[in-house]
């Protein structure tokens, strides 16, 4: 099944980048929570395309419609169903795409997995377009774990070849979250944004686009968190993660550069702070045999630069098997990894609130 | 829950590293397949500690006795469970631990989770002992996969600072898993197996240990396997890759190299070959939009350096909050990579098994 | 979790009687599958209230709008996502009901479950208006089910103290179904079909309501689905049957009755007929050891009488505890036999695609 | 799947009647529960055969092994596994009987689904063996359940054309659940007993089998338990008792004949007694809208005739298509409906735990 998340939670998600509408139904939140809707589209907003020149000029609204599970404001316990409408559709523009797939987007896949059926339009339901009801769905989620003193936020830890700066993993707070929300543009440091706005420049003047990398920290989750083996929390967040369209990784704590260590130095030796259990170090990221130690969780992931470029590229026409020359029109970014991170933060609340309820 | 995977097949894994035994139900593999038993026995025997100089001294016999769901060497749709006595266990070993945690163990979220019931011998259920059952369970999936053309193989990419070639993600083929699972030390080049074990007895000789990467390629899966979102192919896989103790990361195709990179250098073209569409190039690692393109699926992970080391370590006592010093005895691995070779295969078996069924 | 059905496919309800919408998405169905919504419309208009003099006079359009899964009348894969709006609330009718729970209704459990803040305005989410979107599901799941010969019908077995024939439990074909689906009182006799409406009319004129028994039938399953003990076919379709509330009782075969048999008398002798393995007699209701037999699949529900009535009855206030004497306004049906009989046919439908997709 | 139950447990029963061993895996029992041993093994004593004149001779040890998630009798969080051998197989019996399945058993829809490939002896694992394990997960849960208060007892309503009494839906306690768990004969009434037994003698003296109905109560369970439509109390405890083999109805409070009432004589008044609210009668069974009501929880279940009965049957010759007289030969109950009971109660069991944890 392709829609559905969730064990405590349940979270199932609909549409397709050109249906009628977009949407979610997130079940299992509690009864009984005030849900802040200007916050709500705040974080969506930070997901939303067409804010800067810098991404795709389809503008959409992104106005989210709450059908059910919410009166006056406040969650009934009967599950929540939001919907988008899908106002700005030119669906023109993918007619000869349906036989000609893009390289390196679903449309090939998709094809053979449904016979040809599939909606091809603007990707049809593999759309980078469906991470908004997980944005929704997220900020619910988000709500929901800052009433519990547990706080998400995510920055660009790297974008084409510029880096930023890291969290600190062990000190990482509610502040640094904050200061990375406020910006437009997602990064810790304003001189690496530069860098990384220079890359999205670049690759766009070239008609080309670019990936990156999004790190996530979870703070305020306190130890105990997650089930051995295939319900840890490596496991449920990765199973989340992959959700958004474009990641191709993900690591925790140390991670990859973490296998090249000696357990001498990767090892977080444990101690004793006010009387609170902690480590020293945070090389674990916060996850210790699948369940969480109480420091902060940290993971990064990758994400593949947008498939959808400007330049013409070699693809082979579905039912003649010939060579064509693809150049795809239409509308698109040049690097989603800012937008990318909104939804790196949504998931993973997602994936925290199933962990804990 | 921790011990269930799959939607389509239900592994379920039990035990402790010192209870009477460990073992693992598997449902839903079809009547009427003829196992192997003896390739079951050949590939846990990859996974068996003991083997060499260079692993834990805890010899297990790991003895599978299959208590129902196959009759006379075939299986007859029950369900199938295998059990793996537990004969060599030094329980005394482990006592001190209860309350001084090993830095990077699970032994402390272990404490938290369960308020100090946790089986703290060999780490309880958290233990890489219980990959014996994950492998048996892998060795069905395997021969049902082989059964349908479908091959899994993996090796060790680097291991410390020590680099393996990488398998050809295009021409990937049955022979180069052959070659590798013929090998006493699964790397590709011999020798770069050398710099590997070097790598191995320079920890060991310093009371340390060391992590590693393995890659794994999945050849013959058609295109089209997989679900959107949350139930695609990176998600199912990484789920299952994450139930192996000391994963902390998974990359897909280009993974993180790919988030550098343009979207020029990193789509792969479609071509049309003997009547067959591929990919001339094969960043996206087998898998777009979370569905199969038809290409090798190519997958590396992460194994941290193994947190058992010889030398003095700082932990704390959870009764008094006191620092401690800590030695740990018992018995261990300066370096789990080459046993996690099999045990990433049988993983991602079981995931492949579930969504082709 | 409330509002999710299933494996193979998973059903996902939504909504609250007086929300502003309530719905289905629908995920799992194949791709290719031209849906005819008029069929839908004709199915749905059978559960729709307000028909005839007999049911409640809220009259709701029922018009489905589907957001999703469904491209020029042809599902592509993606989820299927069906709304309706909610358009004829009178709210005002419920606010008194807040806290003195109507007797054998859901207000009192609902209040407990979720402290006060469920949705008490018609129901809730526990309002029999949910079927709706259950009978939208039913009938794609009617329609890909018809594709491959499996037909289901159902009828009113007992209305109050009157009874219908039964269908015959080995000869039961479609033509029987067409037969009941084109009356407007979906009894197989006309003559008891009089007598359950005069019941009907009797419980109606004195403020009292009615129950009864809905018998359906499943052909043309062949032998072999569902799954031994926790997932057999009387586990699915039971579990299924009782999303539909004032549901308490349901027999497969010869259930009850045959609960005081012998087994000389129960057991359904094997016979050959041209060349296809039957059983002389239906007693095991098309279903030996949770797998179907190939024979019709017969099952028997009970539905209890509409717990609105009229009359005066004794309840409590919740925040007082003194005794109230509540007297329910608003509309309610005398008896919701008739329009539980496609709603049964809807679950047994989803329960079946559920088990051989 | 067959072998799996629950979202917030897991049981997994798997073993075939013949197989090595049978066994259950359940999985999220909090750690720290003290596990009476002695109380399980009374209790599955209750299921086992070989007891009295009038079941199997077919004696099992039935003793239980607990292979993981027990350490010194206390629960540690881990997955409990328990295996029972197989021990007193007499697999001859069964050959014959591989083409020519037994009448109302399982042996030919199990030969269809599994194409032949099923384990036919003593009917695989579809025998009702396999409610040894389930009464040993229901026992560890019966356990957890009374550590909070909720208790549960069922007794025979009805054996053959004899009648028990019924509990008292309103009053039932514990005291009546303990008095009938003192008896060698599982019902309310000795004098019942003795009718009841007598239909036993006959059917035997017969050759032949008789079936019967099991009531069964649970009381304790607080309001508010119970997820609305497809996850409701009626929806999770039939789809946990359809596990048993041979049940074929369920009907909770009034059930079938509640369906031949008015509104007005099914409702249930609510009431304030001593600041708790009840409800004068309990015609709802203690579950409203799928919710638990605070009132008992009261069902009963059908169960139909042992199949196997002394005298001759006709079947088919799978093989051949012939008619074939069978005689069963091997060692089979006059009446399993004394046995159901503890296998009753302990489903029940396991889907109330799986409701509350």
């Amino acid at each position: 099944m392709s829609c559905n998340f969730g064990n405590r939670i349940k979270l199932t998600i609909f549409g397709q980048s050109h249906s009628e509408a977009i949407g979610a139904v997130l079940d299992g939140i509690p009864a009984g929570i005030k849900l802040d809707l200007e916050k709500t589209s705040a974080f969506m907003a930070r997901r939303a395309p067409g804010q800067s020149e810098l991404s795709t000029p389809r503008k959409e609204a992104d106005e989210v419609k709450i059908l059910s599970g919410v009166v006056d404001g406040v969650t009934c316990g009967a599950p929540i169903c939001a919907v988008i409408e899908n106002t700005n559709t030119r669906s023109g523009d993918y007619d000869k795409l349906r036989f000609v797939p893009r390289p390196s987007h679903s449309d090939f896949a998709a094809f053979m997995k449904h016979n040809g059926f599939n909606d091809i339009r603007g990707g049809g339901n593999f759309s980078g377009r469906l991470t908004a009801p997980l944005c929704f769905a997220g900020s619910v989620c988000i709500q929901l774990l800052e009433s519990k003193g547990i706080f998400i936020g995510a920055h660009i830890a790297s974008l084409g070849k510029a880096n930023d700066e890291l969290f600190d993993p062990v000190r990482v707070c509610k502040a640094d979250f904050d200061a990375v929300h406020a910006k437009k543009f997602p990064a810790i440091s304003d001189r690496n944004a530069e860098l990384m706005r220079k890359e999205i420049y670049d690759a766009r003047s070239s008609a080309d686009s670019v990936g990156g990398t999004v790190e996530c920290a979870v703070i305020g989750l306190e130890a105990g968190v997650g089930e051995p083996m295939f319900d840890g929390m490596e496991n449920k967040i990765s199973s989340a993660i992959f959700a958004i369209p474009a990641i191709k990784g993900i690591e925790f704590g140390s991670g990859f550069a973490g296998s090249r260590l000696r357990g001498s130095e990767n090892n977080d030796p444990f101690i004793c702070e006010n009387g609170e259990i902690k480590t020293l170090t945070n090389n674990h990221g916060g996850i210790l045999g699948g369940i969480s130690s109480g420091m902060p969780v940290i993971f990064r992931c990758a994400v593949k630069p947008t498939p959808s470029i400007g330049s013409s590229q070699r693809s082979v026409n579905l039912m003649t098997g010939d060579s064509e020359e693809l150049i795809i029109g239409g509308r698109h970014d040049p690097c989603i990894v800012p937008r990318a991170v909104p939804c790196v933060e949504a998931a993973a609340a997602v994936a925290i609130a199933d962990l804990i309820l």
